[in-house]
């Protein structure tokens, strides 16, 4: 189901217009940039697969975009040919609103999505691509120190995780589970680490222990074993869960200490279920939380080439894509998979 | 099925003996109050009608008690005979975990409910009697400028909001919701108001839309009319819901703005049900709150002196307790239910 160039033209009936359209030509304060790397996130399979409502083909996924600046408008003022930048899941907002104001771009009601976004009334393509125009403010500068490939995935699949560490004050000694062990949850505990918070991974078997503790996770819990519920009562400041499938809610909150929040990043089908007294006799908290604002996801960056932190990637040509969407499903991917855009015929 | 003496009188085979065991003497730290006044909370109709686990009979509920030192310990600081003292849910917590070193006794794990409790190894009775022997630190200054019959359901249904709303730090310009004008939501509007937040009140009818008024809240919502969540989306810092039985949760979450928090003070049967992707798209948070600490609940005594802030009470003789709990069954009282102990044979 990936919408390669292939794909749109088996399609029956649907034009290749759309798709094919150049991109447009930088306005004075966009950029165009050659894309390097992409990263594949797991939104990108649900779009393909025709899960987000209003998804419309043929069509280009890619939010995890790490490229070089190879053309700058004439007013651009925070790139010139030649640097190293990164997009994310945004290439735009209304830049007026009290969210883009607050520099929460992510929560406007006019944010343009990196693809299956609407901008000028055209639609956008997003990073499994040759080349991406955006606006100034909606790259970010990637530091040199920052290998461009492994960085990829830090445009969403970081920044997804170090919001909410940010948000919820997560520093030095607090005591921070990462639940499920992806492409989510390895970002998830670098950076928790880095922060200096002790980490538990909760997983729901032992295979990946030896890799938690490579990533720096402090402790590791089997999350089907019963007694892991016990030991860990009233341990934590802030759960992540980076897990979709729905997960006994009600066991985590066991494990959160007062004021305790348990933090929603994969979000399952169909409603939630909570035992309300769990969150009651400790004043624990549900929330959730999606990538993080522009500035932010700039900081994030910079503690990232402050603290040599990448996604553990695997690369693969523009052709493997359907294999590693097949192999993304069967979670059998350590961690990310980024495209080398070079590989695009 | 109120636990009266002729309740237990009556009740087949039960011991008349704990319950007629007269009060201890106070230790060294302990007042002996005579309590002047007490007011019925929703929490003693369940725990009078069996529903509260383990709850054992005869029993004394109340835990909304306003009285007057009449003896002190020899260790007493706090109190001298003849002030009029507060005394809520507690009697009395372990005093050195973290919960009680943060002043956040209602989570202590040794906390010692007012009634139902243990403490000393005896079983505590509550407010509906004559006398009370409690532990100076768990007995609170009532202002002289508070009424005393007034007053009581502060001890209760007051820090049940006032605590929620100061830990979401409502102030100056808040915009807060209260669902349900009942005993915790009609002060819910007083204290609200009182810190400077502008305050809406959901209500399933147009009934008690002048109630809100004269309360201080500056909106009224009747939440059967689908308008409502229309109008109001994307409004509140934080929406305190004071009903327990079950309503959308995910309709109010909507009317939330970006971090803002539905806290909710009553507990449904069963589980809550929520769409996970209402807390994701603005960051919304769902929390539960219980009570206050004992500091809190001096704080908002202070500050209901302070802004003339009591209960609307509905003053009755002990006699008329099992109609009062058949009238509060059926929401017919404004606000609170407060019984004059002076009627107690």
């Amino acid at each position: 189901m990936l919408p390669t160039k292939a794909y749109a033209a088996q399609t029956a009936g649907a034009p290749l217009g759309p798709w094919q359209i150049e991109r447009r030509d930088p306005k004075p304060n966009d950029v165009l940039v050659d894309i390097l790397y992409c990263g594949i996130c797991h939104s990108d399979i649900h779009f393909a697969h025709g899960q987000f409502p209003g998804a419309q083909f043929p069509a280009v996924p890619g939010h995890e975009i790490v490229g070089k600046v190879v053309q700058s408008g004439s007013a651009v003022t925070r790139h010139k040919v030649g640097d190293i930048v990164g997009i994310g899941c945004m290439v735009d907002a209304c830049r007026h609103c009290v969210e883009c104001d607050d520099g929460e771009e992510q929560f406007c009601a006019g944010m343009v999505g990196t693809y299956a976004g609407v901008e000028d009334g055209k639609p956008t393509y997003g990073g499994y691509s040759s080349r991406i125009t955006v606006a100034e403010d909606f790259a970010l500068k990637i530091s040199p120190k920052l290998p461009p490939a492994a960085a990829a995935p830090l445009l969403c699949a970081g920044i997804t995780l170090y919001s909410p560490l940010r948000h919820w004050k997560v520093g030095k000694g607090s005591k921070v589970a990462v639940i499920g062990l992806g492409g989510l949850g390895h970002m998830g505990v670098k950076l928790a680490v880095a922060m200096g918070a002790d980490v538990t991974v909760f997983s729901t078997s032992e295979k990946k222990r030896a890799d938690a503790q490579r990533l720096g996770a402090h402790d590791f819990a089997v999350s089907t074993n019963p007694e892991t519920f016990t030991r860990l009562a009233g341990k934590f400041d802030v759960i992540l869960n980076t897990v979709s499938a729905k997960v006994d809610y009600n066991a985590y909150i066991s494990t959160l200490k007062r004021d305790g929040t348990l933090v929603l990043l994969g979000i399952p089908d169909g409603p939630v279920e909570l035992d309300a007294f769990g969150l009651l006799f400790r004043r624990k908290n549900l929330g959730a939380s999606i990538i993080g604002g522009i500035k932010e996801t700039q900081e994030m960056l910079d503690f990232c080439a402050e603290h040599n932190i990448v996604s553990d990637i695997e690369m693969i040509r523009m052709d493997q894509v359907n294999e590693a969407y097949e192999r993304i499903l069967k979670s059998d991917v350590r961690y990310r998979f980024v495209i080398d855009m070079a590989t695009l015929g």
